[in-house]
């Protein structure tokens, strides 16, 4: 398996959810055992020699990567979510979206002072939802040591948006 | 480390999202790096033996056990999601859920015929999500294997709903 053929696997489906988006379908991946296995296993590789206390996932694609990385690496995980899903207590951050606004929540103990996070995402586009999640972590008193993502898409300058942070991803377009 | 010790951090939250909805809370599980790694080995060994090809889990606490356990056990990962969230093309089951009426997609192409699936979830309560998941899977062709559970809430009675399906959970209220 090599990151060329993952990417092989990465279905394009134009005007989806809404016209204009080109919207990545990582489905055939997830279902393929080998490329889902050596996707975690390149994300969890590209995070070696890191002091890390655990991984931030934003639901729900974030969850698909963040879990078993946060599993292979032997750290926490702490799911990111839309309003109304955590229970209280919870602190909310409103970000705009490739193809809307929305907002986002963590809990409000989810982290504790100092303990190093890193983000992992699916894909980073316009780098809205990962700037909620750092803003969040900040808020906390959590240190995002790095933003992780399999994909991503260049044209969209996602890292301008994240600007001063160190941002790791696999797949390119 | 000792699914006891798992429970005891699981937190409850009255009236939540609902009143007269007691919610469990897992999160205290999942950024707890021992407790999130017991329960993912503790449902892998739950399927010890088994010959499976795929493991579904639905939106979104479903991907943070079925993701981390389908890497873990080395096959395909087949995220079973809210209405318009994945790309066609699709296949919808409407289902009464524990507050309210809702609706699980699956893509068409995400099961051969004949591959063996376990349905991975946080919790079980009523089933309703759960039978909602066999009923696409089995539309598909697919076989479910089992399904398996980190939390069962016996009281509601979930397993009647999935008669003649062999379930397992691991810690029960």
């Amino acid at each position: 398996m090599t990151l060329d053929a993952v990417k092989s696997l990465i279905r394009e489906i134009p005007d989806f959810p809404k016209k204009g988006i080109d919207f990545k379908d990582i489905t055939p991946v997830l279902r393929d055992k080998e490329a889902f296995n050596y996707s975690i296993n390149m994300l969890a590789k590209a995070l070696e020699g890191k002091n890390i206390d655990l991984i931030a996932g934003s639901e729900a694609r974030g969850f698909i990567f963040g879990a078993p990385l946060a599993y292979k690496m032997g750290v926490g995980f702490i799911p990111v979510r839309k309003p109304r899903k955590l229970p209280p207590t919870t602190i909310k951050y409103e970000y705009e979206l490739e193809y809307g606004i929305d907002a986002l929540e963590m809990q409000k103990d989810a982290i504790q002072k100092g303990q190093r996070i890193i983000i992992v995402d699916d894909l980073l586009a316009t780098g809205g939802t990962a700037y909620a999640v750092l803003k969040l972590i900040e808020q906390l008193g959590g240190i995002v040591d790095s933003l992780l993502f399999l994909i991503e898409l260049t044209s969209l300058n996602g890292r301008k948006k994240l600007d001063g942070y160190d941002i790791i991803s696999l797949i390119k377009y």
